[in-house]
């Protein structure tokens, strides 16, 4: 089985794919009379196709256990798919670049408790997948008419430690 | 000064401005082989006005003292605004109604920590509002063009307890 190894999920590195969702880093104003401060605008909310609107929904999901077998990937073409903790747990964030006959090979990152992501519209990417305990997630998604899921399965399932 | 008694928090209190994001008495469904389960499409998300888009952004808050004066309450003519707690503390959410003479008297309501809140477009409501400690939050809010503010000042401020 071909083996990923996991790497640390930064906004360089997963810029190909899409935002992440933290204070370190970003831009930033008071607000309230200097009460308040705003990281602003960390993430491309894309919401396309028919009665396309943006929704909030929370997810609770159970871990999964490293080194963790991959053998699918799915993408959202009507929309982008944010993720945000609310558990103190990190999690994994599997996504892979486009090619004409499919995904290529997943990339994976190790999200710690105080970092989202935003998946862009159409990118490839793994199922939620929170380690260590149960989670908690905001996610911001796009909801609306017609069919917004494809999935692929590789031929050969990686491993990703 | 007049006292405004800060009461629970509950869907069915907040219903006349705006939406509580929370898993408690959501509806739900399983996704991902049952590791999942999804809490869906608990706030009403809008946009409108030249160039709108939705924003998803953080907010690091000072904590706010009880009882607390209120003078002030703003409303965003072009959008909804959504805050879900990241930290561990409870927050004060106030709204008011709209009379044809600007908002009436403010309702305050203590939210949980796992609870967020969605306030509708055009609803008179307080700044945000953390109590007990620093407290972050993720923001989901309305981009665009125009002018999405407006405030009112009460001529007499309020007590809040």
């Amino acid at each position: 089985m071909r083996e990923i190894l996991i790497q640390q999920l930064t906004r360089e590195a997963f810029a190909p794919f899409g935002d992440v969702i933290e204070i370190e880093g970003a831009s930033s104003f008071p607000i309230n009379h200097g009460m308040c401060v705003r990281y602003h605008d960390l993430a491309k909310v894309e919401t396309t196709g028919d009665n396309a609107r943006t929704l909030i929904s929370l997810l609770h999901g159970k871990p999964y256990e490293l080194p963790l077998k991959l053998e699918m990937v799915e993408r959202h073409p009507f929309g982008s798919q944010a993720f945000v903790p609310l558990s103190n747990n990190p999690f994994l964030v599997v996504a892979a670049h486009d090619y004409p006959d499919g995904p290529g090979d997943p990339v994976a990152f190790l999200a710690q408790p105080a970092q989202g992501v935003n998946i862009h519209r159409d990118v490839w990417h793994g199922i939620l997948t929170p380690l260590k305990g149960q989670s908690d997630f905001v996610v911001i998604d796009r909801g609306g008419d017609g069919v917004n899921l494809q999935e692929h399965f590789y031929p050969e399932a990686f491993l990703i430690r």
